[in-house]
């Protein structure tokens, strides 16, 4: 009984703090992006938030937490009905309020890299999808009683997968689809477009690592549990060692200290360190964060340059990449007792199981992003006019400035 | 012994979290306002803080939670001379803090819809009557044993009417005094003034709704109850389905998803469900949503043209219809045992409870504050020179730009 | 094994709400500076953070809460090899985590001072001097089992000295070497140059605020100590003294109410009672907020007019004036038992120990920063080119503008 009120507490706590990420998030886009798009881009996030609350209460914690048909997905508690007090250990109702406000993260990623020339409605559309059908659905393999976890015995501590991964890869399959910025490439070179308030997305970054400290050690459900302090810690380290390694790294290939790619860097370490939060030790989470950082430099470049795929913030090499990366490196560097990974003695067993795991949770999230932008595409269109796209999104869409000069 | 020292340390950590929505309201109130009174907006709420602080400190507190005397206001522990122990089950010193943070909000709800064209010196001296008079002695009649809870069972759980219903007819007598703006009304038309920085207005949102989290869950006291989860799924569905409607309902009649109107929208529902967090119903606090954003909608619209009352940020509608609707609307959709509301079997009478005391409640704040201003108005006066009010307040009044360019 | 798990759980919080205080420094910095400089700023915060956890991690940590050696420096425990389960009553982890963050806050603070003209690579490898030897050093003497603290009875509670007042004089020795931005001295005369985004700056101060919270309350490590509740009133009544006095004094020095000077009022008096929180009285606290925004003013103006040190942001007079005076304060406010203050009956014993501390401390301090940043200067230099200075280090050095304008 004591335990369960100190943890409902804890969770409740956390949860609070994983809600200020949205804030993150927003700061985050509307930086990296150009000052016409920047209320497009907050009205984005604040439709993510709100539908992705709805859609979860209504019919999302459902399938994700409902009981289970098949290991596929669940089938009652819609709308919270006849739910239990308890779950795992704390109040149903936290239980609820800490999902709900993740549910929402997944979108989140895409929109970012979907930015500036993504229709309003189009994006709307998909985060319905993205919150009733794809991160519930996936969500419910691995944390809901699903066959990743139950048959295959996946780990993903904190959703470095269910959230990160599935999320950068929809984002994948959306910035292909929508097709690149107008003057993002010219003659097949791609040119930058700087962000038009670094400051702003460096407040965001700021913002999302306090909220992540929620969102990882929150993820144990447990304060009485040594986990939770212990990705605590690992989260700080990696963040902080992604940092440097993407300041040092970028300094010596472009020969300046990048801002863009620090910051990217915090988030990468961050995003990595998300599956195994829990079971990877101190040094290990510092080697998670190193490659983390220099893994989503290359892979900017990789998106950016060899597949000429338009991606205003960095989303798919931060979450997608990273993400991917942090869950298979459970397989590598975990030291959970039965779960070894191959550099602690545990052979190459936990390390499949990881790949595997990360590989079926993406693919299905890819292709129903995907044909989901498709048909979107084809009805009512994925991307605004060119002359919307010039004159920016606010001025056309949402009939307002983001910002009115001094004089 | 046990829920004491949890119980104090949930209400010190949502003590916390309310002292955020302070950075909120400012950012809100700068955001939602021109660049040339940004640094005027600022100062303000710094003033509100510590003058709030201060007048609770040395007698808010006393008047609000001193012995009662006639069920009208409290007449000791000033300075928290003769402090208890322990007061609500809880750390008095905590208490204490929770109430001092709550106290500013009040006068800071005021400071927006006078935005852009109030004295500073004249501000202050309404926030010393907020902080030392109307937000005690009201506070004293609904939540330090006086006779609006005592007498009449009025409920009003976090403030939706001590705070923000007061807070906005407060509002609603300042705005109406001091005047429009000049340039908001040609020949009796209403001309929109544009906030100069959406993105720090929807960061202000944002951080509002994260603070939200403490303000209604840690306004039950107690972390072992069931309300306190009950309400922050409450203050999420609410604010969520605000956000919605006002998106909606405005995408509808102007024919462009309005981001101001969408961003009120979720601070009207935050608002709404503020008195009822506790005892309304997860679909009634999403019905308490849909309709704040809508009500909020029409609100502003019939102050801004009807009644040609100029409120920069939308205050008076966001806080005080809104405060004033969901205080009446736990007549409508309490499920509390023995307070009943109309739809729930409880019939009328906790309906007229609510009315009756949101209403004495209000017409009190109102006509102290409309006092104050007049007198404030016949003396020292309310309004800067037209001169100012042209150049800005910051260049006149503080001598300094809030911003300055990049080259 | 219940208090171990509550105490823990709360400084874990805390610790959370401290590390937001790297988003308040980031805006505080970037608002009160120039806009060409931003991006900078920005980098310098994250190598901080990243540097300072990371050097924490491997070394500090073991020099600063290590085996003690003739109350010197710790021993062991570097890269938390041969950890204890439990430190100080609650969890190491959590313990660790605390410390981690609070280490890099120290180097933060000199930062601010050299802003806008000093090497991006000479204040990082300041940075690593800060966090691997003159934090961990000092601390251990205040809080690690060094001297100050058994010896002299040295009392500093949150780091009014340990963090402020060494980073305040850290400050200055970097200030003063890397000499003025050029504009900022003609013909002897002081010229201010004002800050770019006041609004970010006052977002600062108030995240700053919140932060606080954490760090001083939180450095009791124990939620049932009454000290606890007692440090957040006390932070909260000093820094809305000082913000008030800030302001009536400045109003009447300079004729209007100065905005810098008021938000730096703020940060005077949280910075003023964080020595002293848990042991100096309410009234004690008010007293010394009031102090403590007086003393800022005077002293900014002393640094920047008298001696001619350009301090941007004020780092110096905020950071090391009000924390050297908030940290003697204990030895007149004190009303801790067997430690009472010179006013409450204690003679002057605690108030020599306080001065001798603080001087030890500060003098140490600044020794080591004057010689490393001496030792800099004569190699690898501590001041960017001219012509950088003016075209801003953000184009120059990083090859990026924090800003692009709308058109």
């Amino acid at each position: 009984m004591d335990n369960f009120i100190i943890n409902s507490m804890w969770v409740l706590i956390a949860s609070v703090l994983v809600f200020l990420m949205h804030a993150g998030f927003a700061m985050v886009e509307v930086g990296f992006t150009q000052a016409k798009n920047a209320v497009n881009i907050i009205m984005k996030n604040f439709v993510t938030v709100s539908v992705g609350v709805m859609c979860y209460y209504f019919i999302g914690y459902g399938i994700m937490y409902g009981n289970d048909f098949l290991g596929l997905f669940g089938t009652d508690m819609f709308m919270l009905i006849n739910r239990p007090a308890e779950t795992a250990g704390i109040s149903f109702e936290v239980f609820f309020f800490f999902q709900a406000i993740f549910a929402a993260t997944c979108a989140t990623i895409v929109s970012g890299a979907m930015a500036e020339r993504t229709k309003f409605i189009s994006y709307i559309i998909f985060c319905f999808v993205a919150t009733l059908l794809i991160y519930p659905v996936i969500g419910h393999w691995i944390w809901g009683g699903g066959f990743l976890a139950e048959k295959l015995h996946f780990m993903d501590f904190a959703g470095g997968t269910a959230v990160h991964a599935v999320g950068g890869v929809s984002a994948l399959a959306g910035a292909w689809l929508v097709g690149a910025r107008k003057g993002k490439y010219k003659n097949g070179v791609a040119h930058a477009i700087p962000g038009h308030n670094i400051p702003l997305g460096a407040l965001g970054v700021l913002i999302l690592w306090f909220g992540w400290f929620g969102f990882n050690p929150g993820s144990t459900l447990d304060i009485t549990s040594p986990a939770t302090a212990h990705s605590a810690i690992t989260t700080l380290l990696s963040g902080a060692a992604a940092t440097l390694s993407a300041l040092v790294w970028s300094t010596v290939k472009y020969e300046k200290p990048d801002a863009a790619l620090t910051l990217n860097g915090a988030l990468a370490g961050l995003v990595g360190i998300t599956a195994g939060a829990n079971v990877i030790s101190f040094c290990g989470a510092i080697i998670v964060g190193l490659i983390s950082g220099i893994l989503m430099l290359y892979s900017v470049e990789i998106i950016d340059q060899k597949l000429k795929i338009d991606d205003p913030v960095g989303a798919i090499s931060v979450h997608g990449v990273c993400g991917i990366f942090g869950t298979i490196a459970i397989g590598l560097f975990s030291t959970a007792e039965g779960a070894e990974g191959l550099f602690f003695g545990g052979g190459f067993s936990q390390l499949l199981r990881q790949i595997s795991g990360v590989a079926i949770a993406c693919s299905v999230a890819f292709v129903i992003s995907y044909i989901t932008f498709t048909i979107i595409k084809k009805t009512i269109g994925l991307k605004v006019h060119e002359h919307e796209e010039v004159h920016g999104l606010d001025a056309i869409e949402h009939g307002i400035s983001a910002y009115i000069k001094l004089h």
